[in-house]
């Protein structure tokens, strides 16, 4: 696994990276002052809420709001932030602030691990990630911040609002309205749903992507990748929002007593939260079940790449989609806003979801052999949004078994850390390989 | 839809062919004399059962066995064989019959019809095609005799070892064995269990693999498309029989109570029958849930192209296993058994699974819609199954709703000829778009 002369690769050193945090977070949350009533959670417990908190998933088995206490809920804050911006930015900052030279080699993995091809201005992109995110959560916390202290008083209005604003940036969808009811009060209120609605897109963009929007504001501009991921979250959230709104429009459990304005907002609200924020304001349990497989394919979809969202990403299936279309159309290359797509990264988009279903079908199968009293769909759902790291639930999280809380912690940390490191190592790999024998070609049939 | 000259193209004839051959067995089967009490079926469901039989799927709304009458059985068998065969095999066989000259064009369509490559010969493979399965379902029947004549007596017995040979073989999945038990009797009977999981792997093989298997007997000389049936034939088997066999060793419901000998056979036969014969011997329904979605898995991937089994096919999930697993090494191509697969190869594989993917999702949301009281894995189950032609069934077909009867014969209709016709459509379109202007290349960022 270490390469001859004994130093770990990039794809090592974040996978390990990532694990660090979690145990240092989860013996963190072990201890018995994280909690209200005083007591210890047991470690179990405390290494899923750190995993789902470092991974930015958002599914919880004790209810954020109630269980933990000021100092519990700080670590899950700061968790989510070392999740969200990544440790790399993290480690980048922090030999910034030192003041510490930074060397060839951790370029080389900072540039990896924010899946950039310009070895340039990896550190002045690491400041504006830094800069763009606290601007951001910024806003978004005073925005929130008119509704939230009128609530709940001056303090801890300002806590939840900056909470929230750095929960729904980094996509990770932990809340603190009690009693797992995430967003629910607010289904109707037009600033909370907007203001969380633009931090989840902003924050699972893509730094990147965000920052080239900022910079050139012109959509012809666009790089390729920008323009990929603007268009497929368009078609994603325009699509959701319809297919949402019909299948819910007069489900009497959701959104059917509401209001149209209501209604409009959370179909807003349920298009955009499975890309990958696992905040809602409907009951997720109560969706029709179309609307429920409907989301499970939208969060194993995903958000952007390089962004604080998870699932195989909105790109990856832009590539495959475009390749499907170009095959239909007769046409032998991926082709896309007049570009080629290269035929290596069509394998790579095949392999992660290839990957990802596997892992998807696999975890599922497991659980519903660990996890008795769910149905299929229940646990599939929740499989999905643990390995998207989503966070939105159907409410058998916090009933599983100890296997099944290790098996869903496992998957979270699959989802976040794995499509990364197969594409680090994929990538690395494919230098090795340039230029070598080419076999024979042969036909098969095919369909 | 019509080419300039106003001649149809082979796709178009196929869709058209099909769909002939369904509404006069539809017909049919609406008379009063094809129904045991003397009263028509209806149309819908007399519909349903010949789309079910031409496209050999074998889901029912009634048991073919309690409630047809011999002139019923005897026109599903005619539209099994005549949708096993395909109905241009016997558009050919009934040209050579009368002796008629088979015009290129002909040729030409039924070149396309078998996904064959080279055009000489057609003829001639018909003739083999006719003759091996003849000779094939021959010698099932006479073995399925030594067990069916002494429980059903001589005529009746003769009669249900050709109706089950033919079913087998041409992986209907209909059974005369009344009740919907299909083959459960026989679940600890080793000939019945081996003779009908050969039938219905050498009909699943595609013809052109079975006689390169009888003409060439030797693996190193067979084409690469012989050696990836086998091989994805030979993976899926194997890998059912051990996840079966697993999941099923101590379920009281299906395996549990047999003797070691028959959770073999059960294990092999049910790691067999998703391939996509529908026949079962342990009762599908009572499966653990881990299995049934597996079941749902391998009815997805379905059989191998060019025979009479249906779903995605074998060799397009082993062009994208293999593209996967070249992709992991650092190879741009993808390589197995020392050869190249052709990229546009990889394309339509990725074209068929995306778009039997999104019609698989998206009539499963439909039919959660129109039909009520049923689970979600049911709804899954019974949506896969029709469109992998497998005709397996949680029990919930005889329960749908009229439009629901009409989604799923759509469904049946769309998986039988829709892969096919996506191939053909693709393979003509492709010959005029070659060499056309290229855009530049640019990456964007995946996974
Ligand atoms: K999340
Ligand atoms: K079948």
């Amino acid at each position: 696994m270490v390469t001859i002369d004994g130093k770990l690769n990039p794809a090592q050193i974040l996978v390990l990276g990532f694990a660090a945090v979690i145990l240092i977070g989860a013996m963190l949350l072990t201890l018995p002052i994280a909690s209200k009533s005083g007591e210890s959670i047991g470690f179990i417990d405390a290494l899923f809420t750190a995993t789902s908190a470092v991974c930015v998933t958002g599914l919880v088995v004790v209810d954020t709001g109630t269980y933990w206490s000021g100092f519990g809920q700080v670590v899950i804050t700061l968790l989510i932030q070392i999740g969200g911006l990544g440790f790399m930015t993290m480690a980048t900052l922090v030999a910034l602030i030192f003041g510490k030279k930074i060397t060839l080699r951790e370029r080389l993995v900072m540039q990896e691990a924010l899946n950039q091809f310009n070895i340039q201005g990896i550190v002045r992109l690491t400041q504006y990630i830094l800069i763009t995110t606290f601007i951001i959560e910024g806003i978004g916390a005073i925005l929130l911040s008119i509704k939230f202290i009128p609530i709940y008083g001056l303090w801890k209005g300002i806590a939840y609002s900056i909470f929230h604003s750095i929960s729904a940036f980094c996509n990770a969808g932990f809340d603190l309205i009690g009693d797992f009811k995430s967003l629910t009060p607010f289904v109707k209120d037009p600033l909370v749903n907007i203001v969380v609605c633009v931090l989840i897109v902003s924050g699972g963009l893509g730094y990147s992507v965000v920052l080239e929007i900022l910079q050139k504001r012109s959509f012809r501009r666009f790089s390729l990748h920008t323009k990929l991921v603007l268009l497929i979250t368009g078609i994603l959230a325009v699509m959701g929002f319809i297919v949402i709104l019909a299948l819910e429009y007069n489900n009497a459990d959701t959104m059917g007593g509401l209001p149209f304005k209501g209604k409009l907002l959370s179909a807003m609200f349920h298009s955009i939260t499975p890309r990958t924020a696992g905040f809602n304001t409907l009951p997720t349990d109560k969706l029709t079940m179309a609307s429920i497989f409907f989301t499970i394919v939208l969060m194993f979809i995903g958000g952007s790449p390089a962004g604080t969202a998870g699932g195989v990403k909105t790109t990856t299936a832009g590539v495959l989609l475009w390749t499907i279309i170009s095959e239909i159309r007769g046409k032998t290359d991926t082709e896309i806003f007049h570009r080629r797509i290269p035929r290596e990264i069509v394998s790579r988009c095949l392999a992660i979801v290839g990957i990802a279903g596997a892992l998807v079908v696999m975890v599922t199968m497991l659980l519903t052999i660990t996890e008795k009293g769910h149905s299929f769909l229940e646990i599939f759902f929740e499989t999905t949004s643990a390995f998207g790291t989503v966070g939105l639930s159907l409410g058998i999280t916090p009933k599983l078994t100890p296997i099944g809380r290790i098996i869903l912690s496992l998957t979270m940390f699959a989802g976040r850390v794995g499509p990364l490191t197969v594409a680090l190592a994929l990538a690395s790999q494919q230098q090795k390989n340039k230029g070598a024998y080419k076999y024979p070609e042969e036909k098969v049939i095919v369909g």
